[in-house]
């Protein structure tokens, strides 16, 4: 990917994260990637629904990968979401509650507004539960009560991200990192 | 209230649970909700942010009363928000996708952009979370307890409804539901 068309994608997924897909302008993306308009309709000839899409793609893949390496970092299926949502409590905190939930705002704003975003949010989402499943899965979880967690796991922070952001503290996540931890503790290995 | 005030508020709830705050504007509330223009200025002299803080208020009132309605049908914890998550996948599959979640979207777009839009959400979540943690106790969970497991469920509930909107589909809230029911049960009465 060249470093422009890079920074352009770039750009946009920070400015979908913090205000979603409205407020989110073409003359915005420009301004602060420093791209050269001209590159952003070169790259981009979809205007903003293809650059979204192209952004929201990355993110799950970004945010799956990042879901992978902190889960590895445990043995435990338990310990691993666990110290996971503990560490996202703290990118939330350390963002000043602009960052966390990168797809929230977009996968809401478009469910029903825009199929080829809404097809991109769903693709996103598959590869958080999916990394969530296979560590469920490694750790001896049967491969059906593995999709089941993963999806209550991707429920529960997605709404910790929420109420973290909404209540500037990162307390609501720590609760969620902690409940999380028991139920899959509880539930076996 | 006047029915034109309560029109022009509910109009705002339902667009604001549809597609967000930046999407909204006051030319597509006066459309919607029938009301003359003057009206809006009349009743809203702050314009859409304090309309939109109203809304939250409101959104956050109805829901939290849905909550308790919906809890006081069982008896025991586990069972009610068994239901109750249940019945919210039943609504969202209702709408189409477009609603559940009324507060997710404007929530998450506002958490650092405006001051008195956040606080009217963190009082809105507060009331839901405050509705969860009363049955809660009621059905002998102390209060501490009560107070961590209603976080978790809001979370979950949040998270749930996001995950069913953006896959089209009741099935990511109806496994939310099982498994609050099952760690509910779990955490003994």
């Amino acid at each position: 990917m060249t470093s422009t068309r890079y920074q352009i994608i770039e750009t946009t997924c920070d400015l979908l994260e913090a205000q979603g897909y409205h407020a989110t302008g073409l003359n915005q993306i420009v301004k602060e990637s420093g791209a050269p308009r001209g590159s952003l309709y070169y790259y981009f000839p979809d205007g903003k629904e293809g650059l979204t899409a192209e952004a929201i793609e990355r993110t799950g893949k970004i945010f799956a990968e990042r879901i992978r390496t902190g889960l590895a970092a445990s043995d435990t299926a338990d310990e691993a979401v666990r110290a996971f949502v503990q560490h996202i409590a703290h990118l939330v905190e350390a963002s000043g509650f602009r960052a966390g939930g990168p797809l929230t705002t977009v996968a809401m704003e478009t469910a029903t507004s825009s199929e080829r975003l809404n097809l991109a949010c769903r693709e996103a989402y598959q590869r958080l539960q999916s990394a969530f499943e296979n560590k469920l899965v490694e750790s001896s979880f049967p491969q059906e009560r593995a999709a089941q967690l993963a999806t209550f796991i991707t429920a529960a922070l997605e709404g910790g991200i929420i109420l973290s952001r909404t209540n500037h503290s990162g307390d609501p996540l720590r609760q969620v990192a902690e409940e999380l931890g028991r139920v899959l503790a509880a539930s076996g290995e």
